[in-house]
């Protein structure tokens, strides 16, 4: 089959591009207003201006106060921050998580348990991807300091009990951490309905460029920072902020939260006829992740029979984007960590398929996949079958 | 005196515009080029090539292997990483560093103290704002991992004897880090000449945004992550990478070594021309930092009788933009630690003016700010004189 003439993004859980409204806010900080935002001059306090209202854009999408928004780098700076800066600033030497975190919630668990001596415990998750909020409270001992249980899974999408453990959590004096990477834009992030203390968010997954970061911290959670020096972001992250990627960040919050209805109702549609078509035409196709408590945009199949990798080169060729599962490990030869936790074998972990549909995603781009998928899919199988 | 028209900055060592040719260079990847680096199909190379590219720029600017360059969020993270996270990987509980180092080496200092337990050494320097390069060495002790010396001070702008005591380190088994920050554009950073394993930059100094910043790691040297997730930048710093922000930073760097020895000499005769009319103009003045081993573009001066953050309200009305020390502490009400360790009185710390100079500044600049600085002061000092 001949390469399409655009090519169809599909791949918006990895990145999204910068939506031009976005862009156009952002733009005159790369340019005129280029004053560093601790200085006190004209120049300076414009900047200055321009982060505390992005951070107002924030704490609205978030229902929070201004002063508990940090901007960081990242997801993975927010996660890393959020779980270090709490067991620093504590005595409490015990972290509750689940075996499906993102790699920097994982990353972080790791080294506080490397160089801290901090005990990790790792909760499971069922074969649909959705830990039990009951054996997380149950893990919860005399000397845990937090819990950290993501939003949505960046990989299988699932959604998981965030409010329900948060709760149980404070009851036991517990601080609860949700990273909402993936949730945003799609999920409800109001902090006090979510009841967490700590929830981490990317920018570059909610349409603005990669390079900044938000992690929210409830007022009277003690933190240490991961970046000494200045007295940036009230002492929980210091460095000259970047003041346009905070501006863009503050914007698209802002536009994401206020289309969120309408995106999630048209691609909630959008992934269920994809799912459907892919399990029509590929009759091998196993869908990763609950069926319904999933975020919208999210499909993941193992496809059984073919390695994602060769899949994904084919569909490359037709300009179909799509992945194997996290950006972050992607050409990593070990199986997904979320796929071995739903029970998928390191076999069957290898053919999965993940693709994720974006606010600017069509009807015409599904109906373009599902045309060309499935005979993407017999053409590696024929090249290349696994197992056989 | 009248406003003037247009905006005078001598605040470059606070923060540089964005030069046109960086912004063109990184804009394609806020645009239609937003791929995540880490994703294997077209779209994604796109992007990993340019950091790569970007990253050749960086490793050309410092004379070693592209992949001794670590991409991070800024000036202070690199710092901080370079400092906590050599001490991490070793066993050794010693740090050499100086009492003039920039907020962050002097706040991951701090912060090995109180959460690591590991001694810190704080060498002093001479009046003039440079270390006695003998006095390092003799602070090494058999448990010393680290010493950490900046190449250019931020507030007065000396010129430390790097190569000197990167040598003496080497040959004691000990490891050279150097904050570079203040020195890209102006000084060599050539690591091989300078002899040191580490070395921090900010792209934000030298014309590129916000939001970027480079670890130079030299092959060879164990390094902890501070943020712990995905594989990227060869595991030393998890998270997506700011595309855009880093092939700027790597546009900038290329630009600004190219033009370094024409913008030395023009910098460094507008600056002693700076000098010399204030000295000759506000007889109080006094220079901060040695006059001749400081960076071209830097002036610093003590007005004796009246308070800095007086005389700036006094210049932002004019529209002359500078500053009172390191933009990192702008408001601060601690007098600036540099100047102390100089030998300056807490109240004289507080007249300090820094006026810096960039690549875009002028003959007419200096000679507008010339005839504005003098009656400024003036007003300032009849309406708030300071100790009389």
């Amino acid at each position: 089959m001949t390469a399409l003439d655009r090519p169809i993004y599909l791949d918006y859980a990895s990145t999204t591009p910068v939506h031009p409204a976005v862009l156009e806010a952002m733009e005159p900080y790369l340019r005129q207003e280029f004053g560093n935002p601790s200085n006190l001059y004209a120049l300076g306090r414009r900047a200055a201006d321009a982060i505390e209202r992005a951070r107002a854009q924030v704490a609205t999408a978030l229902g929070c106060h201004a002063d508990e928004i940090t901007f960081t780098s990242g997801g993975s700076e927010s996660d890393n921050l959020a779980l270090k800066g709490a067991v620093l600033a504590a005595g409490r030497r015990h972290v509750v998580t689940t075996t499906i975190e993102h790699s920097a919630v994982l990353g972080a668990a790791h080294d506080l348990r490397e160089h801290w001596g901090v005990e990790v415990t790792y909760v499971p998750v069922d074969e649909h991807g959705i830990v039990d909020a009951e054996a997380v409270v149950a893990a919860i001992q005399p000397d845990t300091l937090l819990v950290s249980v993501m939003l949505a899974n960046n990989e299988i999408g699932t959604i998981q009990p965030v409010a329900e453990i948060a709760r149980a959590a404070r009851e036991r004096r517990v601080l609860a951490h949700t990273d909402a990477v993936q949730a945003a834009g799609i999920l409800d992030l109001d902090v006090e309905r979510l009841g967490v203390d700590l929830l981490s968010l990317s920018a570059h997954k909610c349409y603005a460029p990669k390079g900044t970061g938000v992690l929210y911290v409830r007022r009277g959670t003690p933190l240490v920072p991961l970046i000494h020096g200045g007295s940036q972001e009230e002492r929980r992250r210091a460095g000259t902020q970047n003041v346009a990627g905070i501006v863009a960040c503050g914007a698209a919050l802002e536009l994401v939260e206020r289309h969120r209805p309408a995106t999630v109702a048209r691609l909630t549609a959008l992934r269920d006829r994809l799912i459907a078509g892919i399990e029509a035409a590929i009759p091998s196709a196993l869908l990763n992740g609950d069926r319904h408590r999933r975020v919208a945009g999210n499909v993941n199949v193992c496809l059984k029979d073919v390695q994602a990798e060769t899949v994904l080169i084919e569909l490359d060729r037709e300009r179909i984007y799509a992945s194997s599962g996290s950006a972050c490990h992607a050409g990593a030869q070990d199986p997904s960590h979320v796929l071995l936790a739903i029970g998928r074998s390191p076999e069957l972990a290898h053919t999965a398929l993940r693709l994720t549909l974006g606010a600017p995603t069509t009807e015409l781009e599904i109906t373009q996949v599902l045309e060309r998928l499935p005979s993407a899919v017999d053409r590696v199988r024929e090249r290349a079958p696994v197992g056989r």
